[in-house]
This record gives structure tokens, sequence and C-alpha cells, in this order.
């Protein structure tokens, strides 16, 4: 049995984390963290967890890797920075589902964050984990910085274009909308259910800090730099994310072509599924399960491709990624845990 | 493997007994029927499914039944009615749904339901598929009746009442709310976003057909002919059932006595969870899962009992309670295919 | 014109005066106070004035009364308290949307609300504004508490009843459905979207502060002491309440009879409307009115009557009845600036 | 007072134009049509209006128009075609609610809504009632085509651009996120609740058929061809269209001068507001108003623009805009009736 630990288990993600450990045969949960809620129990916190793990919660402590084969780290923004040295010096492996470590850059990661990296010695350790670009990379690493929620739904609704020659690539404009989970668990006036509920309104507009996470991705990708336009949207619902992202043709495409394309680029992606053409993405079918759906349309009337794409943003998002990295890091089947539909309706 | 069959399966219950039965290990789904969807692959009506059952539905026919070694009825009440004769012939079990052959008297079905039973002769054949009831009836039933949503979320509530003379049996109070999809997957203007959406209201105020069907259990348990006052409310929430039960007290009682007594009741149940004193029941603490959650209170003010109970209305209301059943009457562990938390949030 | 000074201005029930009192033709606003956004302009705050509430929202202080002929105090439960006497030494009418001044006996208070009553000297001197109830004394009030939002509900709900003899006035169970706005404007984890959104639960159960306050008065609308079981519910919706109201008869009546006595009651009551027989009160048709709607219904079987009713919580269960009683105080119309149909959908 | 009649009530579009003509002191509705209710009386079908409204609901007849001096058409899409002939021969204004005489050409029209045109010679009969653009051909109309939901916030949101020269006019894209409200009040499966809540998907992308109305006031405004990328989405909320429209600079341009231009262009329009420099648009503010609000940015880095647009679809999107016309037609004050701020929360 492999051991697990979750720093910041109140967290939304990783509360998310123990939901879907619990489906796997292989690990067993042996250590949670949480500053808010330490010494009570888990199960406590939480009335779903009744009856399947009853772990008391603890003080964050980077010892607690020491019995522990994998650390998943759900903190905060900047909280996890701090950690990871300690936690390296252990045997451990690491997944960390903040930002901390997804930049390669400490300039960027400055500029966008508005905060000193602290470990910028680190940022090349890490091996940015989306399975669908770096699964192989993934499989050797013993330190994984898990991909933001947003960017894990535009780089996968873009990924086979970037070399295709198909789009100029100055033309990518990714509008998407999140449900409000993505904000976190925290006590905030602007995540109250009145001041959400039946209204939508973008955020961050071209400032989201997970611009330049996307940039990089889709930079490695296209094999140049590549800049676009980001504008998240909160929309009232709990879980999801919903990306349209569009660019320019430079040639003739036909629809078909385009879905052609995308299945033979997925073809062995296990948690991707590209839609029949004429049906395009919708976050009701992938809640609560791993999967990115990806539907597609060519506009010949404005020579654009849209790519719209699906994606729960606490599995596929966040936690459900977490564990398939983790299966991949550690020798299981990439869907261990994972293998469910999404919860309909 | 076991082989399973469902009728009516692009409903929201037979939608969740795909989801369901995905997860059982012993269990294979071979025939899906659908009026509405024949002819097309279940996974195209639900693209949650892609990847999971690519079945192809097919009209109503019992002759399905020779195929399979149970057999789902998830069609409207008074549907199912004229099937049942067929499918008993042969050796299939037999899980039904709807609201048919759950009460035991022809008259009481027809005065309710303003239809008449077709098939009197065959009421008595079905075991009322409460577990937490009738589990060694149901282990060895080939006919089993679903107990209906709301009669479970009040049943389950009151069940460790009812033989106390601890309460006045004619003081039974349930006010029960549930989401949405309680009232099933149909086109229906009552249903339309718009007209739920910020809105609650009680419905079938003291006429609701669910009341008979609460009354003959209540009154199995207690021995004699008990009335309930029922009234459900519709909240805009798509899963889960809250009921708040009111009873008067013909004695003093403390709430630590009344939790006691409730958990010594439930101990062995595999879904009943008992919740901590001051802890009162959510909905959303249960959805995606099979629990029913029960919490509390005592007031010595009024010397009223209030029991808050909570299911999800298509799991432990419907489908997760049916393969519960299912797993009864094949001799499997009770909890295959059940045995994960709630999905919070 | 009317000068209206608001404290507390920028939570619900105060920025829900200012919309109201902005279609009054008679009133002006002239002060508004926030703690947290003091210096800021309301119209900064809350993007909906922008173009018709400029002012700039000052610090609290009691002085604001010497400029105003008519004082909202909208400031949480105990933060009223030490604000009034040196308010009532002025002019200005005193209208608190607190729940200090409801109760008239300082014990009771302080038994509910778990705090002492700062000023119990006072607390005769308030009349309690449901001009239902008590619409001649507050013609001539100075200094009025505004009813709570479960209070109104219920009590409205009940009044009829109270003196005909009809009911048993021990078997009285009020279990109340409130959309989230009616916690305040606060940040709390509680009140977080994803905490709340599809999810029902009761609170308080037995415990509720609003008990009393209902008490109070259908003791007095009764004659003798009446106790109630009161069990409030959080639902996923912004606005609204709904009630059921469940008394034992003491008598043989038909719906028929029960809907004349409700209709006679109220029928010169601008702001209460008796639903058709058959028709149950619902939240979504009086959303963003001062209405509040009752259904009806007698259960013969169980000799129970069920009153359901339903207001806006921010409307009639606080703003709306706050600004219906300056109406009174002031001898305008009743229905100024409330004469408007709910939004629907 | 002026006479109106609107065919088509019980939509929502014909409810929500009652609801707003109950404010304006000229008017006086004098006949209402429902094929679904007919004989019934409004209220009885909308409790919201006991007490304002208790006309009974006629048959569709274009001879209401003789007792009329405006008729409102709330028709679906097709079905007001040919009852304009009919009303036109009469002296009543006609607004018409439908896309039916939105376009001018008869092609384009047949084009996208896949349906022959009945009366193409009439398509130049109406003005297009977009006061922002067609203030004074509005005044002196007769028949009076209102705009779609969609087009009027992505119309607003562009048109202070079209003819800066500051954009490249083949790069306009909108992305659009409506309420439910918007697929009219009708019994369909994608409308349920249950279908709806916690999802949002796009759909129709690139083929709605609200783009080629988009289009022809975009060209009219630049004064040339104007083809954009068009893709709506559903989210679960009732009421509200959010537009993010995305435009590529020609020149450098920060967002003071964006902002400044404007609130220029608009300083004289009574219902659109040009939020502060930081401010995006949000639908939580304009809900049950006629205002779209405008918030805007500039991203230097991709040289792009970022128009951010927020209406009520039901107001400023339909009903509400039909008053406005109104009241330009007949001389009145633009804003009568449609003077009150949104309804938050």
């Amino acid at each position: 049995m492999v051991r697990i630990g979750i720093a910041g288990a109140t967290g939304y993600t990783g509360l998310e984390l123990v939901r879907l450990l619990l489906r796997h045969p292989e690990a067993e949960i042996v250590a949670l963290t949480s500053e808010t809620y330490q010494g009570k129990s888990v199960a406590e916190t939480f009335p779903s967890l009744k009856g399947f793990c009853d772990l008391r919660l603890q003080p964050l402590d980077p010892r607690m890797a020491d019995a522990c084969d994998v650390v998943f780290l759900c903190l905060p923004h900047t909280a996890a920075m701090s950690q990871i040295p300690e936690l390296l010096k252990r045997p451990a492996r690491v997944i960390d589902l903040s930002a901390d470590f997804r930049l390669r850059d400490a300039e960027v990661f400055e500029q966008w964050y508005h905060a000193r990296h602290e470990h910028p010695e680190l940022l090349g350790k890490a091996v940015y984990g989306l399975p669908e670009l770096y699964r192989e990379r993934i499989r050797s690493a013993r330190f994984v910085a898990n991909p933001g929620c947003y960017p894990t739904s535009v780089i996968l609704a873009l990924a086979p274009l970037m070399r295709t020659g198909w789009i100029d690539l100055d033309s990518i404009i990714a509008d998407s909308k999140s449900g409000v989970s993505g904000a976190g668990r925290k006590a905030a006036l602007s995540g109250q259910f009145s001041e959400c509920n039946e209204g939508v309104a973008a955020y961050s507009v071209a400032t989201h800090r997970h611009t330049p996470e996307i940039e990089q991705e889709l930079s490695a990708l296209a094999g140049r730099a590549i800049r676009v336009s980001f504008t998240p949207h909160l929309v009232p619902m709990t879980r999801g994310i919903l990306s349209a992202v569009y660019a320019n043709l430079t040639r003739d495409l036909t629809l078909e072509e385009l879905v052609d394309h995308y299945r033979q680029h997925y073809r062995n992606e296990p948690f991707v599924r590209v839609l029949d053409q004429g049906t395009f993405a919708s976050t009701r079918f992938v809640a609560g399960s791993n999967y990115c759906d990806i539907g597609l349309q060519v506009d010949p009337r404005t020579r654009r491709v849209v790519v719209t794409s699906a994606i729960d943003n606490l599995v596929k998002g966040a936690s459900g990624q977490a564990v398939q990295n983790m299966n991949l890091m550690l020798g299981f089947e990439e869907n261990v845990a994972l293998n469910a539909p999404g919860i309909f309706p």
C-alpha cells in the first residue's frame, strides 16, 4: 500500500483528493493537515466522509513526509513554496497543486503573482504535471507541479493545433467560464451565494495569473513564443470549467478534418474525449469525473476554428489530475481510482 | 457475471443505475430500453457515458428478461404495471422502481393514484425493498418493489421510534423538500429552470401519492394504523431530499437518549448514519451517495422530537437502493458498487 | 420631501431600502452609513445604483438624525441597541430593522440572544411594526421595531386562526425555508456559494432566535401563552421565505370555509393575498415585492390545517415592511413605493 | 391614456411587458392574448399579478388592434410574420419582439432561419428598435422590430468602436453567456432545471440566428460588410446576458482613452452605463433593469481590446427596450416606467 499525506486537506482540492483516493485500491491515506480544523477529525469536518476516513487533522509539518510515500500539497499559492525544500529532502514523492512551481521562469512568476519567489532554484526541478504533454517525464518525476484548472482546459483544447500550421498562432483567444469552487474554500464576500447566484461576470481580464502558465506550455508546443488573450468568468455553479478557444485559420479546413485530427492526436489518451461533429462540450457531462471533453467547430465564414473544452475544475482541473500523476509516478495504471463516468444529472 | 437489463434507461433513475452498476465488479449491463431514444447508443444520448457503455437503446419488450439475471424497471408509474406479469414468467429477478407494486392494497392504490390497478393479484408478490425493514425477505425475493424517494426519507427517520411508545403516533407530521430531479426526466413547463430557480413551494399538500406508502410502512412498524400529515416541497437544486419529521413526545426524553437509541437501532446498517448531537442532516453531504443521514433534536419546551433526514433522491431514494436490493437478492456484499462517500462540494 | 437616513446601508436590507425608497415620490435619501465602505460612494459599491444615488458612505453617528426625518437602522443584532437612546433624543422617527427591540421582555431577549440587553427600559417604547397587527399604533409611533423575516411569514400565516377556537393552540408547528440572503451580507464560510448550492438543511432546530418573537405575537393574538415548534431551513436561492404551518383542528372545517375566513380577515390588507383553493404559496411570485401570499389546505384525514405563506425576506420580511411602516408613520398612502408586482421569472 | 395590447402575453417577454407597463402612468393594458391559457385571467396564470391585472386572456386576432394604440407582439419567431399585414392596416403602432422583421434582407432571413419569409415586402417598413442607433427614426416609426437579446448586448458593446479606425474590423469575436429564460417559456427537455443546473455549454457555435442581426447593424455602423464570430452559451441562471467582445487594435490605445471614448459616445444615453476602469460588467447589477453596463479592458500584450457588456435579457434585451421604443414613438420621456435600478441581490 502506498502511504499518502495531504497538506491542506480541508480545502476543496484536498477534500476531493480524499474522495478520489478512497477509491484507490493501492493507496492508504495516513496523514491530513489543516490549520483551521487541526485537532478535529476530517469526518467531523465533512460529514460526507463519516464511515470512510476518521483521521485527525494535524498542523502542517514537512516531517509528515517521513511516514508517506506521496505527499500532495493543497495549499494556497505562495504557501506551498516554503514547504518544498524540506519535503524534497525526504524520499516521498511530492505533487504540488499550488501554482508555485508551475512556471519555469521566476521573473514571470513575480510579474504575474506580485510576489517574490523564495526558491527559484527549484523551479526547474518540477515536472509540469499534464500527462497529455509530459507523460514520460512524469513517470520518473519525484516532484510534480500540478497544472492550474484554466490552463488544463485551454492547453488541452489547443495542443493538437499548435504544430499543424493550420492556425495563426498570434490569434488565440481563450474565453473561460468557471464554477465558484475554483476560488477555493474560504470565507470571502465575493464568494457568497447571494453575490454569485443569478450572475455572470468576467474578472481579471487580460491580467489573470493563469495566463503565463497557458503561454508557457503553448509556447513549448509551438516552438515559439505564444501570447494569448485569456478572459476568465465566474458562473453560478459549483464545479466545472468551460473554455471556448478561438483561432484564425491559415488554410481551408473542414470540420470533419478537424475532428479526425483531434481524434488521432488524442487516440491513446484515457481522459480526453473528442465529441462528435455538432456536439459542443458541456461541464454537465464531466462533473465529478477526470474527463476533458472537447467539441469542435469550423466557421468558414470567418475562417476561424472554435474549440470548446469542458472539465471538472476539482478533478481534471486539480485533484483528479494529481491522482493521474501519482499513478504515473508509481507505475500504476493511469486510470486507477479515476475510471468512472461523470455524475448526471 | 450477473447480466443486467434496465427498462427505461434514459430517465434519471435508469441513467443513475447505469452509473452505479458500472462500478459493480460482478454486474454487466446487457440490455437498455428507451422509447424516446431507441436506436441510438446510450453514450450518444448521455455523453457522460462515452467510453463506458455503448449499448444501443432498444424498445421495451419483456423478452429482454430472457437474456438477463436481473431486470430493473425504471418506467413511469402505471407503465410498469402491465410489464410485470410477462417478466415474472421468466427466471430473471425483477426490481421495479415505479410505485405500481409498493402498496399492498389495490383500493388504496386506486384511491391515491386515480387509476385502476391492472394486476391486483400480484400486489402481494412484491417485497417492499427497504433493506432496513425487510432485509431478510429481500434476500429471498424474486420481485422487489423499490421504495419511493420521499417514503425512504420519512420511514428511515421514524422507524426507530415506532415501537418505543415515546411518541404520540397520531401526531406525526413530515415536511419534505426535494430537488427537481425527483420529477423525472421529461419536458414539462413546471420543471423548466426559469420556473423552478429562485423559488420554493409546497405542492400536493395532504394529497401526495407517497402518503399511503409512508403510512403502510409506519403502520406495519407500529402494529396499528398510522396517519401522517405529509407536505412535499420543490427546492431549486437537482438532487436531494431533506425531511423534517415532527412528533409529540409522551414522556421526557433527552437528546442524548434519543441519539443513543437511534445509533443502537441502526448500528448494523451500512447506509444510515446518525449524526452527532447538534448536527442536522444536509443533502449536501449525501449527494451522489447511498447514505441516509439522520440528525435529531428534542424540544423540551414543546415536548416534541424533530428528526431531520437527508438522502440523494436518485441514489438511496431510487437507484442506489435498487442496487442495494440487488446485492441482497444475489448474495453479494450489500454495499458493492455503493461504498463511496458523497461528492462535496 | 421627507429626509431619510439609513444606518448600515451596505448590507442587504440597507441596500434594499435604497432601492425601494428611490421609487418613493416623497422621500429623499440624505445620509447613508457604512463602516466597511466609508468614504466610498454607494454607487461605487453597488453598480446597480449608478445613476440613481451617489451619496458618500459615512461612519455611523447618531447625529445623522439631526438632518433626517426618518432614520432606518440596518445594523446587526445587538449593534442597534446602543444607538437607540441617542437617536430617540432627536425628533427623527426611528425604524429599527434589528431584533433588539422586538421582544418586550428583556429576560426573554437575553435567554434567546445570549446577550445582555443594554436598554431594557426602552423595550416598551417600540411598536412592533407588523401593520396587519398594529396599524393604528404604528401610525402614531416614533420608534418602530421592524419584525423579523421568519416571524412575518409565520405570524401572518396564523393570525386569522388565533381567536377562532378552530385549532388546538398547543399544536402549532412552523417549518420555514429561507433563501441565503437572510443571513446578511458578510464574508462567512457557511454562506459560500459552493457550501450552499445544491443543498438544503435545517439549522437551529428548536433554538432559533425568532421563536420568542413568533410566540410573543401569537400569544398576544390568542390572549394566552403560545409555544410553537419552529424549524428554519436554508435553501439554495437568494431571496424568499416559505413557511408551512401546521395545526390540529378542533372542529370539522372545509377548505372553502377556511379560505373564506382568511379572505374576510385580510380583506382590507394591501399586502396579503389569499390564494385560490388548490394553490399553495410560492416564493417565486412574491420575489421583489412586498406581498405575503397565503395558500391553504385542510386535511380531513389527519384533521389538520396546513397554511403555506410566502414572502420576499428582504421586502415584506425587512425593508419593504419598513417602508410600509414609514408610510403609516408619516401619513402617506400605505403602499407608496411598494405598489409593484413581484418579478417573475 | 395609451391603450396597450400584448399578443403572446404568457411568455416571458409578454409577462415582463405587463410588469413594466404597470409602472407606466400613461399606459393602460386593455388586451392580452394567449393560445395556451385563453379564457383564464392573467393573474390566475401568474399569481405575481394578483391585484394588478385581471384581464382575461383572449385568442390571437389582429382585430385586437382596433381597440389599441400600441400592440406588442411577443410571439415565437415566424408566428409574428403572418399577423403583421393585418395589424399594419390599423392605426395602432406595432412593436414586434420576434425576429421576423429585424433583418432587412429576406434571403439572409431564409438562410439563417431556414424558413421562407412570407412578407419580404414589409421588411423595409420596420425600424430596428435600438434607440442608441435609431432614436430619431423610432420616434416617427409606426412599426418597430425590437432587437434580439444577444444583438443588443453585442452591438452596444461595439458601437463606439465601429467608426474609430482603432480596431481591425475583421477580427471581431463575441462570446456571450445567457440565462435560461432566453429560451422562452415552453416545455422543453433542454430547459429542464436538472438539465441546466450546474452546467455551462456553448450551443449553435458559428450558426446562431442572431449572427446576421449583429452583422447587419455593425455593418451599417462601419459602412462596410462586417462578419463576426459569435458563440452563445447557456449558463445556470434565469436572467441576464454577459458578452465578452474581442477585437484587435490597429493602434496603441490606453484604457483611459478607451473609457473616455465610450463615455463620450454614450454621454446622452439614459440606459448605457460605462463602468470605471478595472470594473467589468456583471449581469448581477442590471437584473430587472433596462441598463446595459459596459466594462472595458485594453491588453497591450496582445494588442486587443476586450469589451464586456451586461444586460437583463428580458428587459433591455426584450421588453424594457420595447417600452423604451414605445416611449419614443409616443413622445413620452424615454425612461418612463424604466427608471429603476436593478434588483440586487
